[in-house]
């Protein structure tokens, strides 16, 4: 939520001279992201997204997310395209830190989404998947499946502070995941943080996706399962029915969910109720004092879990268990 | 440096009903101003900047903000403009907090500004207390020279944790001041803030001012003297006399400055250096343990306060003693 490193109007200067973006008419740092350092940057062109990339990020994994965002972008996916400097590169060195400079994207994120929005979200997050089918580079999900044991283990004992029983929850949970977890689901790249933040929307059209820095390689209907989990609950922790068809329909109207894709959404969706239960999770207790940012309270995700755990068939998120 | 007040599209988007402006294209939060929650608003007529107060501007005092912004706007000062809404009101409620809405303003702040720079500052100074002068609204100063000794008082004792001897040096200053203070310059409104970050450039031209939030009646060459201080000391606090001259001359050229306040600039000067030594110092002294923003060093001030100390004239600063 807050700029953390400075750019100079010098530097700043200096690095849009090396591309063909016109000159600097104004920038303005953005509350856009936890993780990177933004600006809104308005040139004589046209306006962009600067990012400066903080330490959470590891560079390695850059040429992933640039690459997958234009990749996609060139397949008709709406989401920021990564602009090429005049020598062809999509990264470069600015303030210290690795940047990149991306296009802007119109619209905004909606707080309290509709039944139509989320039939607009699963369209794209199946449009996303088919646009990225064949991006040649991978990245393992360090959140999936393989990883919360490990992440569990970092917080295990400190569980009960944040409600009492949950370490008994989580150990229950997690050992049921690890017997009925699908293995062998399509599999592609997915999004891994499509949360309603993360889409824009402008009048009745959805006009993008931002935020690929969480994208790996797993079960596309993971990616679905997510999307159930952050889109189609109401404040009182009731699943909405009626957006959960929306979005199962959307995506199905794009891309077919299978046979075994639908048998396995309610383990899906368990699964992707504990993987956000043990990031808040482990957020909350690790918190400095005396943080601008509180972090979200996971104890939305056990009521998440909750629901998930009565659920037997794809039927009870809105969609036939038949294809 | 962050946002403190959410506001949701639903709320934004009834918010700007009330305004002719178009419709809401894109929203971000801004890290503009450390006192109140600012975003950049992008709809379909144009930009502009939403502010939201937050607790440390006092409300009855934005009547007085908000009606000079539009007044010296209307006299040809390039600054924020605010919109009246459709009912002719310029301030209203969102998210909780009393909200106005004006222009953005093309520009951005020069990190390091030349001399050339300094010339259309004083200018723009001049031309802004030229144009305030029939503003028919009045604000008492409540950081000038009758307020300096009560805040002194708050954090006295702990003056000499920031650097030793302080306590003996603000103290005997404030001696010197109450005894050489000049209470008969002419007066007017003056912006009282107008360092570097509050002024915008772009390209060769000054663009505009911004944030009038400490803006209020004093004398107007005491305003000068905030910006020989703010503009003319380079990073080893040497002053630069080529940039004192810029700004002096620049300033001249607009609004002749009397023998009486060249006589005074000395003392103003060593007064403007007192006014952000104090606040600095009360800052850096209650300065929360875990704070993501780090108050400015007050020891800046305390250099420049020596060099004043030095200063007979104000040919010092680079411009003849007699108009």
């Amino acid at each position: 939520m807050a700029v953390y490193t400075e750019v100079t109007d010098d530097d700043l200067s200096a690095f849009l001279a090396r591309y063909d973006v016109g000159t600097l008419v104004a920038y303005k740092g953005i509350a856009e992201g936890v993780e990177n350092t933004n600006y809104l940057v308005q040139t004589t062109q046209a306006r962009f997204i600067l990012t400066l990339y903080e330490a959470r990020v590891a560079p390695e994994d850059l040429p992933f997310f640039l690459g997958l965002m234009e990749h996609v972008a060139k397949r008709g996916v709406s989401c920021p395209r990564p602009v090429h400097a005049t020598d062809g590169s999509v990264l470069s060195k600015l303030a210290g830190r690795t940047a990149a400079f991306v296009t802007f994207l119109d619209g905004f994120s909606i707080k309290k989404p509709r039944a139509d929005h989320c039939h607009k979200l699963g369209r794209a997050l199946a449009e996303f998947h088919l646009a990225a089918a064949d991006f040649p580079r991978t990245r393992a999900n360090a959140l999936g499946e393989a990883g919360w044991h490990p992440l569990f283990d970092k917080f295990r004992s400190r569980s009960d502070e944040i409600v009492p029983g949950l370490q008994q929850l989580i150990h229950d949970e997690l050992n049921l995941l690890d017997a009925t977890w699908p293995r062998t689901l399509p599999r592609g790249v997915i999004h891994a943080d499509l949360f309603p933040d993360n889409v824009f929307f402008l009048g009745d059209r959805l006009s993008g996706l931002i935020d690929f820095y969480f994208a790996c390689n797993d079960a596309l209907a993971y990616d679905v399962a997510i999307c159930l989990n952050a889109w189609c609950f109401e404040q009182d922790y009731a699943f909405n029915l009626t957006k959960g068809r929306a979005l199962l329909e959307g995506y199905d109207s794009v891309r077919k969910l299978s046979p075994a894709e639908r048998a396995a959404m309610p383990i899906l969706t368990r699964g992707a109720a504990v993987r956000f239960l043990l990031t808040r999770s482990y957020d909350w207790l690790n918190r400095p004092a005396n943080a601008l940012v509180t972090p979200h309270n996971p104890f939305d995700y056990v009521r998440r879990l909750r629901f998930h755990q009565t659920v037997r068939s794809i039927s009870a998120y809105g969609l036939d268990e038949a294809a």
